[in-house]
Parts: C-alpha cells; sequence; structure tokens
C-alpha cells in the first residue's frame, strides 16, 4: 500500500517536508501553544494529503514523523510515522479535501485573537486594506460543531464555499484556513490573526472607518493579479 | 539520608532532570519574569519531591541545583543542592503533595491574564472548547491567602479536590496549576495563560456565546482518552 | 544604463547594504508579518533608490536582490535584482522622493496598534515626552487612497508636508514614515508604533493629561538637536 | 585623572561590566526600543557611577564604552567612552546619586505599560501580592518635569524619598527605577512594567479586589528579609 509510483512517491516526500517545515511558521508567529495547531498539505496527483501526528511537540516535528492520509482521514498502514496517531483534527482536514478539490492545504490554530472573535461568533469587519488584499472582504464566522463527526469539516465547507475568504472563524472554536497548498493556507492563518488583532485594537477605542464596497473588490483582484513575483492565482473560485 | 535505593535514586535524577528543564517552558511562553515561578515534580515511589530554589535566574538552573525536600517541604539535608533555600512556595507545594497523592506536578507562575482574573478573585468562564478539552470547564478562583502558614496550600487543595480544572487562581496572587507529574502541571500553567488571556479578548468587545454544558462533558471525556498517542489519564480523581 | 561613475556604484552598494539590513529591524519589533511592509533609502548624488522586492520573505533578504529604481519607480534594467518586480509600494516611495527632496528614506509597515489608530483615521495625541522628543506633537492621519494611482504617495506628501511629524497614519491602511535616510525613516517606524501602543493603552483606562504646547516644543527642539553623539539635524524641513 | 587607586579601578571595572551586561534585561524583557533606556551603577567607594553612552545601540554596549561620570554627571576626562555623550538622562541619575546616598543604581526606561500609566500620572494601586512582595505598596506617580534641569531628578529624589517603592511614574514620561545597585534597579524595572501590564489588563474588566494593608506589610516585611539565599536587605531605607 505503501508502493507509490516514482512521481506520486516524489511529490509525497515535497509535501512531507513542506508541512514539517511550515509548522514552524506556527510557532514564529505564535499562533499556536504546546502541542495545538496543524497544518496539512494535499499530495498533487494522489487522494492523499499529509498532517501533523497528534500530541507531538512542534520542535520534534520532522519529514519523516508526518503522517500519510487516505482522503477519509484514515493514515496509510506501513509509511513512514504512520504508527502514531494523526491529528485530532484530521478528519476536519479530510471532508474539506474530499469536497474542496481546489483546495491544497489547510491550518488550524486556536491564535488569541481569532479565539477571541470566533468565541463571540463575530465575523471580523474589513476596516484595513491588508484585509481586503488578503481576504476580500470580511472574514466569516462558522457554526458550533465539535469534534466527533463530520460537522467542523461540514461547518468550514459550507462557509467557505463560494466565500472569497481563506479563513472561517469556527463558533467557540478557532481558525481553520485553506489555501491552494500548505504554505498558502499558513499564510492565511498568520493573516487572519493579523487581521483579528489589528481590527479588535482598533475597535477598542472607537468604531473604524469603513471602506467602500468598490474598493475593497479592487484591492482584493489587484492583489490576487498582481501582488508578488507571480500573480497569486488563487484557488480558481 | 542520602542514602537512597537504586531505584528511587535514579528516580530522584530523572525528577531533577525533568523539573531543571521544563522550568524552560515557563520562560518560552512568558510565564515569569525574573527568578518567579516555580515547578516541583514528585520522586515516584518515595515521599520526596524536586524543587526550584528561591531566588536564582532562569539561566542558572541545572538538575544538580534543584532541592529535593521531603513531604513537609525541609530540604533533604546533603543532596546536592541543599546548600540553597529551597523556593519561598515550598510550602503550598508540599501541602498539595501530603494532600494530593494523585498529584505528581505543582507549578506556580504570575502570568500576566491569569493573575488579571485572580486580581479580581473571578473563575474564567468555558467559553472556548480548548478549555473545555483541557480544563473540563471554569478555571476556579481560591481564597486570599498570604504565605507563612499553610493557608495557601490548603486555598489549592480544597478548591480543586474533586474539581476537573488542574489550576486555580488564588485571589491577588496567581495560578498554581497540577499534573500527573511536572511536564502536566507545567502544560495545564500554559494552557491556563492561554484560556485567560483568550477569554479576556473576547469580553472586551461583548460577550461570548456560551457552550453548552454537555458539550463541555463530551470535549472533556474525548480529549482525556483519546488525545495524543496515548490516552491521557489524567490524575485517576 | 548600469554604468554608473565609481562614486555612484559605490554609493548605490552601500544603500543596497543598509536597505537589506535595515529590514531586520522591522523583523526584530514585529511591525511585520509574512512578507509585507518595505524600507527604501534614496542614492545620494543620483536619481536613483533601492527598495525590497514585492512578495519575497525576510529572511531572504540580501544586497543583491535589493531593487533599484529611477524617480519614477521603474527598475533600472540590467542592475542586480531587476529580474524580479519591485515592492507593490514602489509607486508610492517614488512619489515622496520626487516631491521631496529633503528625504533620503521611506518605510511602510501595518504595524498592529498604528493600523488600528489609522483604521478609525485619529491622529495620535503627544501626551508623552517620547512623542514630542521624536515626532514634535501629533502623529497625523492621512487620506484614504488605494494603490494603483499616485494617491498614497500623494497623500503621504501632502499631510506630511511641513508637519514635524515623520509618520502619517494612512487611513484604513497603516503608517508611512519617512527619514534623511533609510535608518532614520525605519527608527521612525519603530517609534511610530512605540507611540501608537503606549498611547493606546494609556486610554483605555482614561484620560492622559495633556503636556502644554511649549514643553512639546521645547523636548522637540533640544532632541533634534542634543540627542545622542552628533545633533540628529533632521531633514533641514 | 583618570589614575584611581588599584581598588577604586577595581570597582569601576566591575560596574562597567555589570552595567553594560544589565543592558541586555531590558531588551530581553521588552522594555526599551532602539536607543531609548538606560541604566546606571555607582562606583562604591568613590564619588562616581557609571552610564551608558547616548544615541548608541543594545548591541554595542561594552564594558569599554560605558562612561565613568562624577556625581555632578560629568564625563571623567581620559576614561575610557568619554569621548562619547553620556546618555541624555545622565543629570537625572547624578542627581538622585547626590541626594539619596543608599543608592547605588538607577533605571530608566519607556516600557509600555508603565508610560500608560505614567500619562494618566496614576499611581498603580497594589492589588497583587508580587507587588506588595516587590514594592511595598503602590507604586507613586511623580511630577511632570522637563529635561534641561534639575527637575527630573529633582522629582524622582521627592517622590521616592520615605517612600517603600523603588519605582516611579515621571507623569508623561516614564518609570524610574532606583536599586541598592544596577542590577537591583533593573529589577525593579522589570517588576514595575510586568505589576503595570497585570493591574491595567485586571482593571479592563472590572475592580479587583483591595490586599488589606495588614498584608501588605507583611508580604513586604516578610519578603525583604526571608527570599532568596540571602535576605534582600533593601536600601536601609
Amino acid at each position: 500500500m505503501t508502493d507509490f509510483s516514482p512521481e506520486v512517491q516524489a511529490s509525497i516526500d515535497r509535501v512531507r517536508a513542506d508541512v514539517a517545515r511550515l509548522h514552524g511558521e506556527l510557532t514564529r508567529y505564535g499562533l499556536v501553544v504546546w502541542t495545538g495547531g496543524n497544518v496539512s498539505g494535499r499530495v498533487p496527483g494522489a487522494d492523499l494529503f499529509v498532517i501533523k501526528p497528534s500530541g507531538v511537540g512542534y520542535d520534534e516535528l520532522t519529514p519523516e514523523n508526518m503522517i500519510l492520509c487516505d482522503l477519509d482521514g484514515a493514515a496509510v498502514p506501513g509509511a513512514p510515522g504512520s504508527e502514531r496517531n494523526p491529528s485530532s483534527d484530521t478528519a476536519a482536514h479530510a471532508y474539506v479535501y474530499r469536497n474542496m478539490p481546489e483546495v491544497g492545504g489547510v491550518v488550524h490554530t486556536h491564535s488569541t485573537y481569532a479565539v477571541a472573535w470566533a468565541a463571540r461568533a463575530e465575523p471580523i469587519p474589513c476596516v484595513i486594506t491588508g484585509m481586503a488584499d488578503e481576504f476580500g472582504g470580511e472574514i466569516p464566522a462558522g457554526p458550533f460543531a465539535v469534534i466527533g463527526d463530520d460537522s467542523i469539516g461540514r461547518g468550514i465547507v459550507e462557509t467557505l464555499r463560494g466565500h472569497r475568504s481563506r479563513a472561517v472563524l469556527m463558533q467557540n472554536h478557532g481558525p481553520f484556513t485553506i489555501g491552494k497548498d500548505a504554505k498558502d493556507a499558513v499564510k492565511a492563518a498568520v493573516m487572519v490573526e493579523d487581521a483579528a488583532r489589528s481590527v479588535h485594537i482598533a475597535r477598542q477605542l472607537g468604531e473604524p472607518v469603513p471602506i467602500p464596497q468598490e474598493k475593497v473588490d479592487a484591492l482584493y483582484n489587484r492583489y490576487q493579479n498582481v501582488y508578488g513575483q507571480t500573480p497569486q492565482g488563487g484557488m480558481n473560485r
């Protein structure tokens, strides 16, 4: 069952390395504590994804102990790391990969300010241009859902399908983000906390000035198509 | 008096190493300043525990200068480190070990947000799923008590005995946490500050949505029994 | 077109090194996340400036991949780094250099507290002596402007021309700072966030005491002329 | 004039090393930005003190570039470092050393939360036991004073003389702390920011519970006489 074509094996190895390394961005930006939080990445050209093991410290993550899963969230037997359990959020990641084929990466954290908005089930209004660039408008709140069935994954997909935002604030829980690959989803996790913090602080001393919708649209379209060294491209949604 | 059986000596050495190293988690997560805060760990199979020396900097802590104490909080004469005074909170740690045999680790910090709730003698309500996982409900406030007799230890034990929470916010003082071992108590110290901060920030801009009690129960039971590579087990309380 | 006199080439090399290195101060002080934020520096004795490439990570910045631009914001063909796009804020930097000949450095960040004031389009009142020293009074808010024409650059210049402050809070966007050179503009970016944070926190629990205008003037004049190892000199504005 | 007795020279060398090194604690605890903030230490057995040069970066401080001053705040000609200007706050430090012979160290920062209380000219009430231990009660606010004469030094001395607190919040300016030596004053600078932050956050969501005065007294007396490896001793005030 771990006998993949050389092309798929090369993709798996690349995604293992990316996912292991990208967890370091979660600690670098203070988005996680202890063993909380997780990053996953889809393996291009296969019905597989790679995710963090459950309850393992950030200092101990390596490409080899990342866990290769099928799209039902089951660890592929015999693959490196498969002697451990995958992240307890694996079912939610798997649901997203099954239902949003354009998604190549998923991230979940309990980052402080995003959790605070989530605890109030309140979307973050788009009052800073950086949010318009990155999320194209407000960052939505999702439903209350608990681990144990498909309800978290379903809540993510129902909220983000057809939405510009790559981030959802699951009620009383925290942010889940998606992206064209794991790095893009990690970037969204960094940016949702930045937006959550900046808008929280802005609102503590008064009401932010709204940004007209057509300006939000213009900023979003430019950023997705022009910013950086190659157009961002997004997820063709 | 320092002539222990090889098994006990091996346990002492292991706990010394763990306790010394775990202090690094307190600085890593910004839970302490200067020489404040302390971690202790019970020596399995003996009426002994290991604790930080008083007023020594975090950069200078080593397994050898940790202090071995009996369950009355007295340093064991002749043991490495015994030329120094143990932490000024040693009596409180000792009281907990004497009265809660299921406890294998105790931690005390002055972490900012937990101290803020403690200054108001206000429990932290359980409005985020991460708190339900880790603490099983609200984090309680304990009584006002000062150093000099058993009142701090008694306040900790009376508040936490029979409570799901491994953390108590001692009034006007700060958090004390317990665990099945020193690492588990340190994890609780990290998570209580994270919960204190997230719920504080959530409440600054409105009221968080409550989580129904049966959902809190389900989250707590799952996390204690399923999360990580082996069931958490808890303290059999 | 990259055939500069030895003197100009030496200046270019020096500014490349300064600009690349100074980006490290933005991460050191937590003013930026991911690839956001940018520093530029004018090349003394030439109609040129050096700026960060677009969408490149802070760990990857070197003197060689900084981008040399003319004062219209176009990359100089053939110069090192010119195969990449310059920062998406390059037009705003260029506008400032064209219209404020005394300016030798420009910085833009999305630092949290400055963004919060910008989201409310509210100037930061001068209620701490450190602000009087550094900015000579309040830090002004600028107009709403979006990328795509000269409106950001024009907003910066119209707000800061004739103003003591080296920082402007562009509405819904964030701070832009200017200085006699890139280092001076970076210092202003660090100090505007520090002022934005301190005054925000002061106002959360009441009204700060105003500082009489003549004291603000005295502090500003002293600091510009006496502080440090050589008089600050400023920008002769 | 730099021809000191071997004993005094040894003291000077020791204080130079301590003062240079202790500046690292200001950056470690985030109390300063850029070149702001300063530590000084009295030379035991001589009418001299050692202080940071003005406007020099924290990464560049060494024992050799610290500046040796007499008690009028004038750099001792010919001593190492004397080609530079001492900190612009040197006159305030000198005033304290001239008027409080029990003081062996002085520190000044613009740490965020202490500045916030200072901007409101509001003392920090003693509602946490850590403040009672360290400061023996509230941390007082001092008068408004500007650089250029003795008014800052006078404000510090008039506020702290006969007061248990080793910290004063100079109005609209920031904290100055004193101690029996430079390290003790640095500790007070760390602890005043910690207290300022914790009490600020406590008050954001309600009123902290007061601590009875006799409990404050008991905590202060115990901490000054018992904590650590040797009694704290204090400054015999």
